[in-house]
Order: C-alpha cells, then sequence, then structure tokens
C-alpha cells in the first residue's frame, strides 16, 4: 500500500477569522485521508464494526504547521502506513497544496492509530485481511 | 420556565476567513442554551437517556441572520418554550451582545425538537416530570 | 442554471454521538453545494471578493429534518436557485442518500443569499455576469 | 503565571458516532484555555491585533489521546507555559474529567505557539507586556 493522495476543497467552513485554515481541521482532513485509504483498500469502517468488532481510535497526533492553507485552495491530503504491529498502525501524512505545478508542503502529521473491540473498547488484533494488505501480500 | 439565557464567548474555532462566526455555527450556540436550560430545570441529557429511554432530537430550524458576531464576543445565547405538545416543544432564540449596555440582536431562530424513543428512534411521550417543569406546574 | 448536485461523504468528523450527522453540519454541506455551483457557473469566491470586491453572506435560512444521515454515508446535497433579485438570491437545497437505487430525501432547505460590498459589508447589486448565469441568459 | 484551568462541558456538537469527543476537538479545547489564559493575565487577543500588531500562531502540536470523554461530560482543561523564548512560547495542556473527586487524565498536549507581526504575518517578538507577565515579573 503505497502513498495515498486525497483531494481536499477548503470551504468558509474550515477557516477562521485569521484567514487561514483552523489548526484543528488540518485533524479533520488527515482523517478524511485515511479513511479513503481503507476504502480504496476494500475496507469500510461501518462494516469493519458491524462484521468484525472492530474500529479504530487515534492515540497520538503529532503536526506541524508549516504554511497556512486559505478559503478555495485545493489541497492534497497524503497518508501513508509507516509501521505496523499486532494492534496498531502509524501514518507519516502530509498536506499539500499545488498551484501551476508549484507544490507547497502546508502541515505534515505523525498519526497512531489502536484497533479497538467495539464492544470492550480495549484493543485488540487488527483483522488479518487488513495486515494483508497493508504489508501488501494481499 | 421563563427566559433562560446563557454566556458564550465566540473563539477562534467559531470564526471563518470573512472575519465573522460562521452561519452554522449559531445553531451549536443555540444548542447548548437548550442543554442548559434543561439542565437548570434538572434534567441531564445522558441521563434522560440511561434512565428514561428517550432523547430530543431537532425536527426544524428557521433562522435569520441580523448582524455578524466576532472573534472574542461575548454573546448571550437565550432560549424560552413557546409551545410545548405530547411529542414535541418550540424554542424561540436569539444571540445577542451587550456591549456596555448596548444590545444588539445577531440572530434570531425558531428550533422544533422532538422527543425520541432511544432504542427505536421513534416519536414518543415527553417524560411527565419534563412536561410539569416546562409547564411550570411542578 | 437547472438543478445542481455535489456528492459529500459522511466522515466521523460529522456525527455525533446520537450516532447521526449533527444538525448543524447540514448548513455546512449545503454551503459546499452552492459554492460547487457558482464553480461550476465560472465564479470561484476568493476571485470575486478581490477582483469584483463582493462576497455572499447567508440572510436567513430554514431546515427541515426528515431522516438522519449516518456515518460513512455517500450522500448528494443539491443546489437551485429559485429566486433572483438585484442584490439577493434565493436556493433550495436538498440532502439526499441513494442505497442502490433506493433514494431517501434526509433534509431540504431553504437558504437566502445577500450579495455584499466586500468592504462596507453592506448590500451591492449581484454582479452582472452573475445574474446572466443565473437568469440562462449566458 | 502559575497553572491556569478552565471548565469545559462537552456537548453534542463535541461527539462523534463512536460516543467520544471527536479527536480533534481537543485542540478546540486546548485553544479555549490559552486564550482564557491570556485573558486572565489581561490581554485581549483583538486588541493585541489591533493596538499591537501581533497574533499568535500555531506552529506545532503533539497529542496523547489516554481515555475519552463523552457527551455532557465536564471537563477541566489546563495550560501551562514551559518554555518562553523572543518570538514563541511552548504549552503544556491537559485535559481531565473530574467524577466525584476521581480525577482522571484524559488528553494531554504541548503546542508551540509563535508571535506573529499582524500585517506581515513573519514572525516577531512578543510585547514586552506579555513576556513580563509570562515570566512573572509584573
Amino acid at each position: 500500500m503505497s502513498e495515498f493522495s486525497w483531494p481536499i476543497r477548503v470551504y468558509y467552513e474550515d477557516t477562521d477569522s485569521g484567514g487561514v485554515v483552523y489548526y484543528a481541521n488540518y485533524l479533520r482532513y488527515m482523517e478524511r485521508a485515511r479513511t479513503e485509504l481503507l476504502r480504496r483498500a476494500g475496507f469500510e469502517q461501518d462494516a469493519l464494526i458491524r462484521d468484525d468488532g472492530v474500529l479504530f481510535a487515534v492515540r497520538s497526533v503529532a503536526l506541524e504547521y508549516l504554511q497556512p492553507a486559505r478559503f478555495n485552495d485545493l489541497l492534497n491530503v497524503s497518508a501513508r502506513i509507516t509501521d505496523v504491529r499486532k494492534a496498531s498502525l502509524v501514518f507519516a501524512q502530509s498536506v499539500t497544496r499545488d498551484r501551476a505545478g508549484d507544490v507547497v508542503e502546508l502541515c505534515t502529521g505523525v498519526v497512531k492509530i489502536a484497533c479497538l473491540d467495539a464492544n470492550s473498547m480495549r484493543p485488540t488484533a487488527i483483522p488479518e485481511k487488513i495486515l494483508r494488505e497493508v504489508n501488501g501480500e494481499s
């Protein structure tokens, strides 16, 4: 599962009165990219809860804000899995803006995700079918 | 249950790049005031779900935007019950800003709420204890 | 400018602990559809502010909540201009979900928009080029 | 300027369909606490922009999610300045829940803030009056 990228448009809802995207909203953008990466790999999170009894929860995030995104910008949000463990994954993520080939990196993040049992909400093993996919063995 | 008012501070998260509070956020403010009105009357919504098996869902809203609220404004959000039926309530709500006694009305709303069975999510009668309170008979 | 429709995916960020899309977020969805309708017609709102000195502000909204949207739903949000005046527009909007051809209407809205001078923030005439487009004369 | 703590109630708007506070919203909570810490120290951010020509922007965040907050929880969000430089500050922040004296830490964060010239948006020295306050010399 190589680099995955998802386009995101900046709407008024995303900005603040400083004229830029509000800092918490990069976490929303990054989750959209992770969700779409899983969907591309064949995994719908509502089905994972229903059929496999697991969900993913964020354990930690570390973000660097490099340049601000602005209203109406068209961004690309990437997600790449950098570490796979029995019950957790680490994503490296990046938000970039491409204006006529001039690509600027706006925000980078490292996000650690845990796999939880949907009933007990305790850590549990990532389903094999997902591990095969993220390990590129499928 | 007469007029109820709740103070709300405008933070960066609430504003947009137009320099004003984003229009959807008045609905968040109005729900905070409705929640605090219920709490003041003795009803915690998590307990209502757990103990009485009911929750409240919004059926319709109608908002008029009169003047914009801005970053760092201290607002007052009022809630007043104007109609009580077996399974629904109507709230009249208003968002105002008071600068040194100069009160300006920024947004008004009418919000219709339905009482739902927390399991079936179908309309159900509002618990008697709440009706007594909102009808001022307690 | 006939009916316009824009697909919107429901992410975790959009839902609340009731298991459904939070009621204020339909206003975010509806604005995305209005923004994309304008873009489709050739108007970028950042350019309208910069080049034409105008922006659009919401004057009133009226929403009916019919059925809840849920996590991971793929929605369609429509926007149709029903009234064009010198300095204001009215949009009729609808949020629907299509599951294998079974289309359900979840939320409808009427949204009145005013054209404002970006400096004075006072009402001003909608630029002729936009009026031509929305009146279907271009 | 010792430890500062600000109470925050969890409303429906803050939660997601997992039944817990959405992970990005802790950044909103933490900014509210930083804003209120500055206000307590005598600094209103709208006045700082207008009168001093400076604003604060977040450069980096690192959050650990320990336990989930839930609908209707009453939280305490703390902010403590741990490092003061010429043009930047570092805050250590924590979100806790106190149920009848049983205090649980839910989320911790380290947030680095830069002082920017409000016109050029480039780094600039933190105003002396703020440095005196945060260094406890006022």
